[in-house]
């Protein structure tokens, strides 16, 4: 690795950082290197909130080799005391040199304090090294600290002429296998998961990643205003925790029942749930990363509410027809071709015989409005 | 271009080919390069039908030098009298010492009856060079020759969850600037375009290509089962040829209104058309491709009858939702998912801001059903 530029160094620590997304939440995927005269010494990822960061890791791996050594870190240092002590005056202790830094961190207890620090301390610091990249993989931590709800990603399988069933409801299966332990693989990288109540009664899904050497399955959340959802539903397995939100009257007896099964109900104030109360109430829950597999209508509504981040369309290599096939998102849509929700393609995957496409949201639609699940 | 391999001599001669791909009809699109001593001495593609075919132009070029060159030729020479002389013969007697052919010629009038000749007047011949790429290029040629029908390809553009207009039927405009060129470059290349009359009544298109320097426009076509077309449609402008294809039962008068109009009424012997008996007649027309720009309804018939062999899907970065909006393909489509159209994603492209997926038909659904346009 001798004679590599710092752009090499940086990619190192993004490869670091990305390869834990999905299992830091709510703290943000962070990879460290540290180069003392042209060589490795040390090269670490935060694991898990509440443990060690990534920088803090690599400059201990570096022993002696960190004095005068150089640190690439894919987000800016904390100054802060938060679960651990600040890295930035950790690394001023070790004797750091110069500190690459690809993104600064919007958190407000952070925000530049890092990097003001070690400049104070005589510490070299270079900021904006694969800066997209990096503010790429940050996209959900930073609308996270932002917004304090989760980056919402809808996830939809459908047919080249965009349908998620024939007009007679079939639908297995539209995509092929290699797509389907992908959209998994998916699952494995979210905090959390959420369906409508339609999906638990038409297709009663287990909603777990079914992953050999998977991480944790994510938590499970279902929409369900009347707490319609049968007590044998999979979804209540033991498998993986399930949280499940009603509206104001949904009947008091059948919360008691499903609390007994080990389940978390969440009422809202209203007798319809809105989107956006949701969210704040994962957001509380310290959900950073939220997989959207919703039929039409909890689509639809994540759609018309504005609430959608990132959208995954899996395409499958087939034409089904049908005027009243049903399609991913529900509701009315949008009246107008100019007022539909702007998106840009960021990625075109080909996942066995099937397309993944990657779209980022372009802007927010701010129209909320109350509804049944 | 000297110490070049055989195949990049092919790859220039299909380049040629490509390049008149469209103009030639209802011959194929064929290059070809002449080669003395590793240096070309003649290259040439088949402009138009009756004129010189590509071998006999780029040998011609080549002047003396042919004596003893090779020549690569993207399609087998032919062996018959047609509208010109045989070419096997022309290369036999200009003293060619190989030739190198992509593709071979289905049709039943050449079909290895050229190289037979060639190798018995002592011609070395070796086939296969390019085959893949050639077969590509090649596959509306062959269906016509095998059918007698059109090439097929129908064209939609739609939001990225597959919607062709908003649940208020507002369409304009699904996808950006640059591919709706890139879509009229497309119809350029085709030497029919069909609509719905439903298309016409709705958006009374011109179906032109409106391109700077395009060659001709592709002749219109409407299914139009009781010629409803109003004498004032901008599709029966001067601009290009158009058919109109009429049930048994379309009122007379009409029919005579619209030949005064200098266009073409094809009366089918049945009160409803069908997709199979429409191709048919294009078929005897010498038309090679069509390129399907229906609304759902056509392009719901045409999918129901198994009747397209290559579907063009532009995705513009959108959502629109709706259940309600309409989809590509009308009418009731497939009951079961496993009895959709299977498709083959042979390309994508990203054209400005959307997507372009080019898809081939896997196998053809025979279901023909006499209908209403």
């Amino acid at each position: 690795m001798k004679g590599l530029q710092k752009e090499d160094y940086m990619q190192l620590a993004l490869h670091l950082a990305e390869s834990v997304a999905g299992q830091t939440s709510p703290n943000p995927p962070v990879g460290s290197v540290v180069v003392k005269n042209g060589t490795i010494a040390g090269m670490a990822a935060h694991l898990k909130a509440g443990e060690k960061h990534a920088e803090r890791l690599a400059v201990e791996q570096a022993g002696p080799l960190a004095e005068g050594a150089e640190v690439f870190v894919t987000l800016e240092p904390c100054a802060h005391y938060g679960k651990t002590p600040p890295c930035a005056d950790f690394l001023i202790e070790k004797g750091i040199k110069t500190v690459y830094i690809a993104a600064l961190d919007p958190n407000p207890l952070v925000a530049g304090k890092g990097i003001e620090k070690l400049r104070q301390a005589g510490v070299k610091v270079e900021t904006g090294i694969l800066k997209e990249q990096a503010e790429k993989l940050y996209r959900p931590f930073f609308h996270f600290i932002q917004t304090k709800t989760p980056f919402v990603t809808v996830k939809t399988a459908m047919t080249a002429d965009g349908k998620i069933a024939s007009e007679t409801r079939d639908s297995k299966w539209i995509t092929s296998e290699e797509a389907r332990r992908d959209a998994r693989r998916l699952r494995s990288r979210h905090d959390a998961i959420l369906v409508g109540i339609q999906t638990v009664l038409h297709d009663n899904p287990l909603l777990t990643t079914r992953l050999p050497h998977s991480r944790k399955n994510p938590i499970r959340i279902v929409l369900d205003t009347h707490l319609r959802i049968p007590p044998e539903a999979k979804v209540l397995s033991g498998d993986a925790p399930t949280i499940i939100f009603c509206g104001s009257d949904a009947p008091k007896e059948k919360e008691q029942c499903l609390k007994q099964l080990d389940v978390e109900v969440v009422r809202m104030p209203h007798a319809r749930l809105l989107i956006r109360d949701v969210l704040a109430a994962l957001g509380e829950k310290g959900i950073m990363t939220l997989l959207v597999e919703g039929g039409a209508a909890v689509n639809g509504s994540f759609l018309k509410e504005g609430a959608v981040q990132q959208y995954i369309f899996y395409i499958a290599p087939k034409v089904i027809g049908g005027k009243n096939a049903p399609s991913p998102f529900g509701g009315h849509g949008f009246g107008k071709v100019a007022d539909a929700l702007p998106l840009r393609f960021e990625k075109v995957e080909q996942i066995g015989p099937d397309l993944k496409i990657t779209a980022a949201v372009q802007k927010e639609v701010p129209a909320h409005v109350y509804r049944d699940y």
